[in-house]
């Protein structure tokens, strides 16, 4: 089947934003199996919507809109498609009833124009938005499907996720069966290398490696019958990834992210934890307290941005301070190390380094970031070196942090076990 | 002038990259004062590849089209615009030297499919790649410009900077001039309604408000001659909305974020800030050192997601947490108040609240979040009810946090001037 995506805002044809929707959906709808020939974008215009959706319902079979679904004049998705399809609009009171708790819940006062949100296609397939106002939807029309979803990323993504992909999924007959073998501490090309003879000769399942930030996913997919089927086909490649990749495997659930598994490992070994950061600022203690249940092994987090901060809330000494910069490997240490006396934690967590964009040097360039971790009482210290802007940096160091304390958890257990 | 945007390659269609040459060019585009009306992406497909460009040609005076001028089979824009514009392809002989001294210069030997790259339209402005291989080439005929640009965004920015840029800029005399009126602590839709009879009635300028998290950006956009004349033409608009919106509106600087507007205002009268985080765990702090300069101001940040940790770091009294729970009003106040005391900062700012999903109840359900911010001894709290998932809560936590320091420290220094 055959799939088009089209983006609807002025915003982004005046380049006020990238477009990350075309990209996620994209994404997911080829791990759906489902060809994608065309993608466009059009502004909050009906006479150029009107044409751009004709062309695609000609040539697609599903047609992906986002965006342009809100409570302004501005937005028009729905009225142009619901036009275009020849469906009238009616007042969905169930969706007005959503809209209207959404205010109560803000305590705020809902405008009239909000109403216009709760209008659908008669005979649509209504999809709750859960983190905003303007529901999905999903028409059937003369054999074409057309889906209406919210433009900002944190609606369109769970809406898809939880409804649209089981939906799509349904359509082909089989099914798709996925499993998500999740790395961290290697980058994508070398992951890629070590699967190459398997992707040269695969057919089915398929496997492909997805880069994310500090992180590579590889994606082993079936098409199938059923989910049994599935979970059977693709159990040798999982195992034979599990072999060549070992360790750097840190779960091979869907929902478990890296500050999940780490959070899961300091549950299951009864270790608390604290952070001390300077350049990511409250980034790392915010991706571990991400997780539901942290507040189990989370003790405190500090940002200690300032080398003032550094002696005051630690004790780190004025001396490292002074002799090696605050940005190296023996200020690192010490930050984990006083803070595991300080917090009183099995696990503590430094980061230092240089996010820019100013303050390189020939020696310590921007990018520059010193990890230390110290697990009962044994500091590791790791430098790394990283690319791109500050947030990028910044989101680097976060992910290398959960990485190192991984791993450090990890080999501390290795080495009890083997002492015993 | 209209001008369309056409992206390349099977990679964007697959959603294994994100399409940041659509927005930067659209953007370029836009600030040239060129209406961009649609933008659209296909795959490496000679079929599909002309039936978008034909279209584009007969709605559009100027196609840009990026990606698929490399050496390899795939790489198709080039032969197909020269036969869709019937153009004969000729070896260009400048192109072809510098190709080959590229692989001279890397010490790697050229293969032959290199020079496929040399070849250009008959007649086409052939433009220097100093950052790669492929050369850019505009092409004119029957009235309609075509531009063809190498996909890698460290390729073609440059090349669209230093060539394509003034080449668009001269063609069309007139220009677009844009200020953005950034506005804080107030909905979308709110902003909106206020605005409604600016928008109808509005020629040129226009005025068109952007949902952000958090915020809502107003953006005046004046079509004018050059950018003096748009200065003077958005100026009443501009005057009109700071009447509206006083105390909300944060900046007229595109520039300016809220965390860095916040920022220059405790520069401006050197106050000093920490911050004492509970549900946000450490994000508020994050927004903050992401503003350059911040270590000026920023003394410590402190994660006490915990009971515990709220009482040892910062001495919130066991009563007032068993009485209330942590997330109340009066936690909210007396960690941004014992904050102060502990770090000695003029500014504190504290957020404890419920980000779910769990552990909502009817009187506390998971959105609620109190905010205190101590401004020299004076303490402010206030409620908020946020909606959406936990991510979605956090964020939005941050930004109410941002808004109403700026609010206290505003407000303190309109006392201490009134009492003077």
């Amino acid at each position: 089947m055959i799939v088009e995506l089209i983006s609807v805002g002025t915003e982004i044809l005046l380049g006020n934003i990238v477009n990350t929707n075309a990209a996620y959906l994209a994404e997911q709808c080829a791990g759906l199996g489902l060809s994608c020939y065309y993608q466009s974008v059009v502004g909050d215009n009906v006479v150029r919507l009107r044409a751009a959706l004709c062309t695609a319902l000609e040539r697609s079979d599903i047609v992906i809109l986002s965006g342009g679904l809100g409570p302004t004049t501005d937005d028009l998705t729905k009225e142009t498609t619901a036009d275009v399809l020849k469906m009238s609009l009616v007042m969905d009171p169930h969706s007005l009833e959503r809209v209207e708790s959404y205010f109560q819940k803000m305590g705020t006062q809902m405008t009239e124009n909000n109403k216009k949100q709760a209008l659908v296609p008669q005979g649509a397939i209504v999809i709750d938005n859960d983190n905003g106002t303007a529901p999905g939807l999903i028409l059937e029309k003369n054999g074409k499907r057309v889906i209406l979803l919210p433009g900002p990323p944190n609606e369109l993504r769970p809406m898809f996720e939880e409804r649209i992909r089981p939906y799509l999924a349904k359509l082909d007959g089989g099914t798709l069966y996925t499993r998500t073998v999740k790395i961290c501490g290697m980058g994508e090309s070398k992951a890629a290398s070590m699967i190459q003879d398997l992707i040269d000769r695969q057919t089915n399942p398929t496997v492909a490696p997805y880069a994310k930030p500090g992180e590579v996913h590889l994606r082993v997919t079936a098409r199938c019958a059923d989910e049994r089927e599935g979970e059977k086909m693709v159990k040798p490649l999982v195992k034979e990834l599990k072999t060549r990749f070992g360790m750097h495997i840190y779960t091979t659930d869907p929902k478990v992210t890296l500050e999940r598994a780490v959070v899961e490992l300091l549950l299951a070994n009864h270790l608390t934890v604290s952070t001390v950061e300077s350049c990511t600022g409250g980034l790392l203690a915010a991706r571990l307290i991400n997780v539901p249940g942290v507040s189990e092994v989370f003790k405190s987090g500090y940002v200690t941005y300032s080398n003032k901060a550094k002696r005051r809330v630690l004790g780190v000494k004025k001396g490292t301070l002074h002799k090696n910069g605050a940005v190296s490997a023996q200020v690192a240490e010490e930050m984990a190390a006083k803070a595991a006396l300080v917090t009183k934690s099995d696990v503590t967590v430094s980061v230092t380094g240089l996010a820019g964009p100013d303050g390189g040097t020939p020696e310590k360039p921007v990018g520059l970031v010193y990890i230390g971790c110290c697990v009962c009482k044994k500091t590791t210290v790791k430098e790394y070196r990283f690319n791109g802007g500050r947030e990028k940096i910044r989101e680097s160091a976060v992910s290398a942090a959960l990485t190192l304390m991984r791993q450090c958890i990890l080999e501390y257990y290795s080495e009890v076990t083997f002492r015993k």
